[in-house]
């Protein structure tokens, strides 16, 4: 096992692993009304026009617009009054010339009118007359048949996250259910000789598993179905063996190696063992998170993530999540949610590799955020637990000064 | 009823409607690993120090830090190699003068060293010696008892929505359970001649539901338990006694009237009903939304939607979902989603009045956004399907110029 003799930047390690995928999303057909955050697994089009019928956008009178032409407050045209459209009825009854109808907004407009005039713009002249103060044109307080969406139209995409906008638009549509991708399995596994379980009691020398928690999470949110398996054992053909099964059982995995040699070795030495191609890539110059390990095993994902917990969450969340992301199909990821901020001090970096710092955004008066970073080693999870987002130094960066202006990714 | 007397912008009528609640949050304990999302009911103290003992940051040796002073590569210090601490173990045997330990990463420094020299800084001189190379200071190498928390200290505080990073602190602490505000159920209640459920077939005149839906996904990402009540009959007896019965089951009822004249009187009198002091405000100097209804009815938050689906999502977004956070407890909201975008082309706006336009986010060539307003009626649901975010044109501008620097909050 090679390690670290070439250190690939995270942009060109991430290329690498997805271009040795070659599995594809499979589709599942369920109700839009649970579909939120799911992400679409074919292209969703229109089977019939909306609005389906020519509606009203206001409350008043529908008319032909010709017999409004001219008038005003000082010159009325009259005009009789033909009845009502009522809410969730078919308008059926032809308006003739002379006539209007009193309609309500989101109406249906009935045969032969081609406007509608705002019931402030009227008033009633004798029973059954109504004075119309306004000339409306054709069209004017009209929603046309198929102005928001054309029958047959593409109106969602394949590979988007739903919103509750796009369940909407689905449901406008009729479309009760809509085919979404399957949310991958993602099997994560730890190990190291000093990590426990949290409920157990803690001995001198050992810590409480983190990883195996933030990176559940961390899969939950970003869409897929974590998968704990118990810790993994010392003895290297048990490890081997869970290792295997997991694999066997998931669509990727997430392994995480405690800080002792030998779960170290063992994982890379595992990851190694799953299936061709293998390691693709051990090392990537990238801090925290040096010691990654990208691989595919037999067309799965394999990722070894660093041991200690903020380097293991933040290489996650730059190389796992997007790795994920492809597992399901997400085609048209929407902007990141970003503030724009001003450095509180200066940062050092060293240039040819990327660099992570957790920040905290402090609101100034003038609605702008300072973004003070929060210093400390790297093992620290506070660090994270009091940082709002992270900022990356460029590889092409020693450093950022202070009062820079830094755009800082949100942790969600 | 008076409709319209008073218009209050957004974060006015927003607060009175907050003055006038007085029910607190309740808290339950669930498992910290099921805790993603939710809002922290107590503050979270910290049982015992993070580390609980001390700990190498490197692979390599504990050693007394004077014993390598003056060390260096032409002239190394010689230190007899006293065993190894084994990670997951308590380091228990005494480290003397002159000796030093085999420690890695994460390991327990054992009594009488107070730093590590990292291997690769050490030769082996001859079997149970090792040559240092370098000076090393106290506590180099090494992460001190509470460098990450201090024991009793408050590590997350009360009304803080849970990341991977929080959950990951907890479960570093041994809190395998955390106290979290119960999630509020709310009552969804939408009425209008013209609206039928998707999965009927539509006749002529009518329209599907999609407020239900947008608000019940809406509800479930800002954290609370939604609650779809059929639609609402047209009749007056049964639409209050609908209402009523929502509101005694409920702790807030989000209410969305078709277009129909008499669905719009019966939302607004069976509000004003449901009890004191009721009706705050009625309507919003905002567009889309004007015709909204906020209102405080025995304790419980009630708010009456536009009817038309947009406005009905966009001011869920800025009016609803801030009540609910108020309601889940949750006391530091962390920075929103946005980006920073130049605007592409002029947006008029009535002076006085808030104004919230749907748009699509572009990237430029330079990493940066141009923000694409989409424009149609604001009746068209895909308007906002197409939307990456909301911009808000301030009561104070009469419109902004094409070019102009805005922020777009992200809709998620």
């Amino acid at each position: 096992m090679s390690e670290f003799l070439t250190l690939l930047p995270p942009p060109e390690a991430l290329s690498l692993l997805l271009n040795h995928l070659t599995t594809k999303p499979t589709a599942e057909w369920i109700p839009t009304a649970d579909s939120l955050g799911r992400i679409t697994a074919a292209p969703v089009y229109a089977p019939f026009p909306l609005p389906t019928f020519a509606r009203s956008t206001v409350d008043g009178y529908a008319v032909r617009a010709r017999d409004t032409f001219g008038a005003s407050e000082s010159l009325p045209a009259y005009l009789t009054v033909a009845g009502e459209v009522a809410m969730g009825t078919a308008a059926t009854q032809p308006l003739t010339s002379g006539q209007c109808q009193l309609i309500h907004t989101g109406g249906m407009l009935p045969p032969g009118a081609d406007a509608v005039v705002m019931v402030e713009h009227t008033q009633e002249a004798r029973a059954g007359e109504r004075e119309i103060l306004r000339t409306v044109a054709v069209g004017e307080n009209v929603l046309q048949v198929g102005e928001d969406v054309h029958a047959g139209r593409e109106v969602i995409p394949v590979g988007v996250r739903l919103r509750p906008a796009e369940i909407g638009g689905l449901m406008a549509l009729g479309l009760a259910e809509v085919a979404v991708t399957r949310q991958p399995l993602i099997g994560i596994l730890s190990s190291g000789d000093e990590v426990i379980r949290p409920g157990q009691p803690l001995q001198m020398g050992q810590v409480y598993d983190v990883n195996s928690y933030t990176l559940q999470a961390l899969v939950a949110q970003a869409g897929g179905r974590p998968h704990l398996y118990p810790l993994l054992p010392d003895e290297p053909a048990a490890f081997k063996a869970t290792a295997e099964q997991a694999w066997a059982e998931c669509d990727m995995l997430l392994f995480t190696a405690g800080s002792s040699v030998s779960a170290r070795d063992l994982t890379a030495q595992t990851i190694a063992g799953l299936g061709a191609p293998g390691v693709l890539v051990h090392g990537v110059s990238v801090r925290p998170g040096k010691p990654t390990i990208l691989a595919v095993c037999g067309g799965k994902p394999v990722i070894g993530l660093p041991g200690n917990p903020v380097s293991a969450l933040i290489i996650a969340q730059i190389l796992a999540v997007p790795v994920l992301e492809r597992l399901l199909g997400l085609k048209q990821p929407r902007p990141h949610g970003r503030i724009t901020a001003r450095l509180a001090t200066n940062l050092p970096s060293q240039a040819g590799r990327e660099d992570w710092v957790a920040v905290r955004l402090v609101p100034q008066a003038d609605g702008t955020y300072t973004a003070e970073p929060i210093f400390g080693k790297s093992n620290l999870i506070f660090t994270l637990a009091r940082a709002d987002g992270l900022l990356c130094i460029p590889p092409s960066a020693n450093g950022l000064p202070a009062g820079a202006e830094v755009a800082v990714e949100l942790m969600q």
